[in-house]
C-alpha cells in the first residue's frame, strides 16, 4: 500500500470528492476546484487557488475527462477556471499526474515539464468496475419506468461485453427470462453459460416480437426503423452504448417505443463507488510499480 | 383451463383492472367501480352501477381488502360508494366470491344468501409471489436513496421469511455482503445455503456497526435506542415489516438514522404484477377445485 | 459456547468419529464403539468397555439411529455389543443423553434413571443441513452416470422441500434446465423464484418424454408402468425418497430406465460434513437451553 | 443451417462418433476408422477404408488431434491405420476439411491438392465451451475425493481465464468460499462480480494456509516447494493447467499433498457433449461462411 504521500486532488465532480475522501485515509490530501460546500469536514485540505498550496505533491488527480475545452482544467462545480498550464508547478520533481482521457495537447503540458502522466481510464479493471455501476443503474431505470416487476419479464440484452455480462448476472436473479444478442459465437457460449438464451444478432428478427425490456450495449444502430416495428408498444427501451447510440430516436418515438438513453450512469447513479473505483485504480497502479519501495 | 365464464371485478385500485385484464382473456369480464381512465379500451365491459348489469355471474372478484369500513365496498378509484349489500344480488346461484381480507360480517352478507366466499389473500402462494415485488421494490428504494452501488454493501436482513428468501437471493446476485439475522438455527442454515452470512439474533448487537443498509422484514421493535446507536449514521433502514414495525422511528431519527417504512409494495411498484398475481391465484383455485370440469 | 464439558461420543459409524472430533476441540472427548484403526491420533480419548470410562460424563452421545435391534447400541464398526442398558451408569446427575431416532423403549431405559434424552434427528436444522450433502451427492452420481455435463439437460426434480430447494439451486447454477413438478402452488411459485420452471404434478405426463434426468423427492409411487413408459430410454432416475420410494423398480428395468435409489447419502459421500452437523447441532441445542451459563 | 451435405467422420474417439451423430440429423454422414462395437445403429454409414466409400463428400471432419505422428490419422479405436495421405482423394471439388490441431505438414497434404482445411480447435466458442466439461469434472474430482461437502470449504481458483469463470460460477452456487488468485486486476475485479474473494499472486503466500481445495487453471509452476509446504495436509489439488502444470508433484508427494492432474477432462467425463461441441462449432463455421446459401 502507498502510505504517507502528498496529493493533490483537483478537480471533477463528486465522484473525485470521493476519491479524494479514501486517498486521504493513508495519505495527506488537498483539493482544489471544489465548492466547499461539496467537502465532508475531515482530514481533507481543501485550497482555493494553485498558489494557496504550501508544499509540492507527489501526486496530482485529475478528473474524467481532465479538460472539455483543451485549456482549463474540468471544474463543474468550482466557480474558477484553473488554466492546465498552472498545475506542472505543483508537483514535485518525479512526481506522476493520474487523469482520465487525457489529450495529446494536454499530456504535452506535463511533458515538456518532464512530468509524467498516467490515464486511469485506460486501465481494464476501471472498465471491468464501472460495469458494476453501470449495470445497477439501468435496471434501476428499469425498476423505476415499468409497473411491473422485472422477474418474469422477457428481457433482451444485446453485446456481451463487460456492462452486458454484469447485466445478465443481476437480471437473471431478479427471474428475468434473458436473452442476448451477439454476432460472436463465443459471445452465445458466455451467454448460456450465464443461464441466458444467446441468439445470433443475424436472427434477432426473429424473436422482436417478445421483449418486454431492451438493454443495449452496443455503439451501433441496431434499432432502425424495420426494427423498432417489430417491438410490442409497451416494450421499454433502455440504450447504454455511447455515440451513435443503439436506437434511431426519431423512428422509436414514431413507433411509441419509450426509449431512453441513459449515459454516464455511475457518476450519477453512485458517485461514491465511482470514486471508490478511481482510488483503488490508482492505488493498483501505484502498487504495480513498486512506489511501495520508492 | 376456466373458460368462458362471466365474472364481474369490482372495487380497488390497478391491481384489479390488470386482474380483469388477465382473466378477459378467456372470459367474459365486466367491471365495476373504476373510473373510466383507468380502464384499457378491449375487451372489458365497464358498468356505472350494480343495477347495469345485464346477467348475473358465475364469479364477483373484490379487492384487497374488500372494504375498510364494513360496509361499502373499498373502491379509492372511483367516485360513488357502493354497499357490499347490493353485491349478492348480481352472482348466479351456484357462483363464488373472491376477495382479500373478508371480515366475518361481509362474509356473513353473502353467506346468509349462501353465497360462497374464498378469500385469495389466505392463499400460499399469493404470499410467496407478493414476496417478489416487495423484494425488488425494496431494492429500488436502497438504489435510490444511496449514492452507491448495492455491490459491495454490508447488507443486514432480519428475518428469513418469504421476503427474506427473495430478497437475498437478489442482494448476493447484485454483490452484497449479506447477513441474515434471525433466531431459528434453521434459519441461519438456509441463510448459508443461500450465500450468506447467518446471525442468531441474540447475537446481533456484535456485528451492528458493520452495515451499509438493513432491510427489516420481523414485526417486532427489533431496533429500539440501544440497536440504533450502534449502527453508522450513514447506514440506511429499510423497514419492510407490518405494524409495528421494526424501528424506533422517534430514536432512528434522532439517532440520524435514516428509516423509510416501505409497506405495501406490490401495488406502488409493480400493480400489474400484483393484479396478475391475484389472477393467477384465483385462477388456481377454480384448477383445484375442478371448476373445468363443471 | 459450551467448553470444558465431560463427553461419551458412543457407537455410529465415521460419522460420530468427526463429531466426537469437533467436540473435541473445547471439550474431554472418550468415545466407546469404534474399531481404534478409525480414530484419529489427537485429543480423543478412546476406551474399549463402559467399565474403563475412568469419570462419569456430562452428555453422552448416541448415533442416528441408536439402536437397530431396540437392545444394543448401533455399531457398525465395533466387533463387541454393547448393550443400551449399559449406558445409563456412565452419566452424572443432570447430564443428558443426545441420540438420532430414539425408540420409546430405548428412551425409557434413560428416563427410568431420571435421565434426559434429546433426539438431535427432530430438529429442523439438522434436515436443513442434511439436505446440503445429500443434494451434493445426487449430482455427484448424475455426474458419475451420465456421459454428458449436468449443462444443458433436461432435469425434473419432483417436490419442493428441503432437497429439492438445495438440489435446484447447484442444477440451475450448473446450467441444466431444471423443471420441478409438486403439488402446492406455493411450491411451484417458489420454483420459478428459484429459475425453473413449474409444473403441476397433476400435468406431468406431459412433459415426461423431455427430460435427460429425474431427482425424486417424493415418498410415493409417482412414477408408476404408465409414467416410466413415457420417459426417454436414456433418462437417468435418481431416487432420494425414502421408502417406498417414488419409482416401480421392476417396471424402470423392463423399460430399460437406469434407475438408482440413493439413500443415506450424506453419511456415504461426506461423512465429515455430516459428522460436523449432528456436532453443531447438539452445540445449538445446548445453546438454546444456556447450558453456556450452567 | 447447413443440410442435405455429404459428410465423412474420419478418426478419433467417442466424442467424434457424437459428432457424427449430430451431423447426421440433417446430413449424409459416413464414419471411417472406429471399431463397429462404439458405432450407433442408426442414419451413420460406417466404411472400413477409403477405397469403400461410394462418393465423394462435402466434408471431411477429422479428429483433435488429427495426427499423433504426423503420417497416420488418430484413430485409437480402430485396428488398421489410416494414411492421411489417402484422405484427400475422398473430397469434392471445393469441399473443406475440418480438424483439430492440424501441423503445418498435415495442412499440406490437403493444401497441395487445392483443398481447405479448417482447425476447429482455434474457434474461441469451443474453448469456451469445452470450459463446462471441464469445470465440472475438476468438480466431481472433488466431491469424489473429498469425504466433506463443497459446500463450506475454502476453496482457491488460481487464474480468471475461461475455466476459472465456469468453476466459480459453480462452486459459488455450492456454497465453497471461493477465492480467486491473478495477476491482472481486472480479473480481480471480476472474481468480486462473480461472488469470489480475489486475491493479487504477490500476496498469495499469506493465504495458503487456508485453502481445503485448489484448483489450478495457471500452465506455470505456481506451487513449489515453498507454497507446497504453507498449504494443509489435508488440501486437495487439482491441477487444470496444461503442461508444464501448477504443482511440482515431488515436492507436493513429499510434504503429502494430494495432487490430482486431471488433463483432457471433457472427452474423459463428457464424450457426448465434446462430440456436441465440436459439431455445433463446425455448424456455426459454415453458418458464417453463408454455406446455407450454397
Amino acid at each position: 500500500m502507498n502510505k504517507n504521500k502528498t496529493i493533490l486532488v483537483a478537480g471533477g465532480d463528486l465522484r473525485q470528492v470521493y476519491t479524494a475522501q479514501i486517498l486521504a485515509k493513508e495519505n495527506k490530501v488537498y483539493t482544489l476546484g471544489f465548492d466547499k460546500s461539496l467537502l465532508p469536514s475531515d482530514k481533507i485540505k481543501p485550497i482555493e487557488s494553485p498558489i494557496m498550496l504550501e508544499e509540492r505533491v507527489d501526486f496530482l488527480i485529475l478528473p474524467l475527462p481532465v479538460s472539455t475545452d483543451g485549456i482549463t482544467l474540468n471544474t463543474p462545480f468550482f466557480k474558477y477556471s484553473i488554466p492546465v498550464e498552472s498545475l506542472p508547478g505543483m508537483i514535485k520533481d518525479g512526481g506522476i499526474v493520474f487523469g482520465g482521457k487525457f489529450s495529446e495537447k494536454i499530456k504535452d503540458v506535463f511533458a515538456s515539464k518532464g512530468i509524467e502522466t498516467i490515464d486511469y481510464f485506460e486501465r481494464e479493471e476501471l472498465s471491468v468496475l464501472n460495469a458494476i455501476p453501470t449495470a445497477e443503474g439501468a435496471v434501476q431505470i428499469a425498476m423505476e419506468e415499468l409497473p411491473c416487476t422485472i422477474f418474469g419479464q422477457n428481457v433482451l440484452v444485446t453485446g456481451m461485453g463487460r456492462i452486458s455480462k454484469v447485466l445478465v448476472r443481476i437480471l437473471t436473479a431478479l427471474g428475468a427470462k434473458t436473452t442476448v444478442a451477439a454476432r460472436k459465437y463465443s459471445d452465445l457460449a458466455w451467454a448460456e453459460i450465464y443461464g441466458c438464451r444467446g441468439v445470433h444478432i443475424s436472427r434477432l428478427d426473429e424473436s422482436l416480437g417478445e421483449y418486454d425490456i431492451i438493454f443495449n450495449t452496443v455503439p451501433a444502430l441496431l434499432f432502425d426503423e424495420k426494427r423498432l416495428k417489430k417491438l410490442k408498444k409497451s416494450c421499454l427501451a433502455i440504450d447504454l452504448a455511447s455515440k451513435p447510440g443503439g436506437f434511431d430516436l426519431d423512428a422509436a418515438s414514431a413507433n411509441g417505443v419509450k426509449t431512453i438513453w441513459a449515459l454516464s450512469l455511475p457518476g450519477k447513479v453512485a458517485p461514491v463507488t465511482s470514486g471508490e473505483i478511481i482510488a483503488h485504480t490508482i492505488l493498483n497502479i501505484l502498487n504495480e510499480r513498486g512506489e511501495d519501495n520508492g
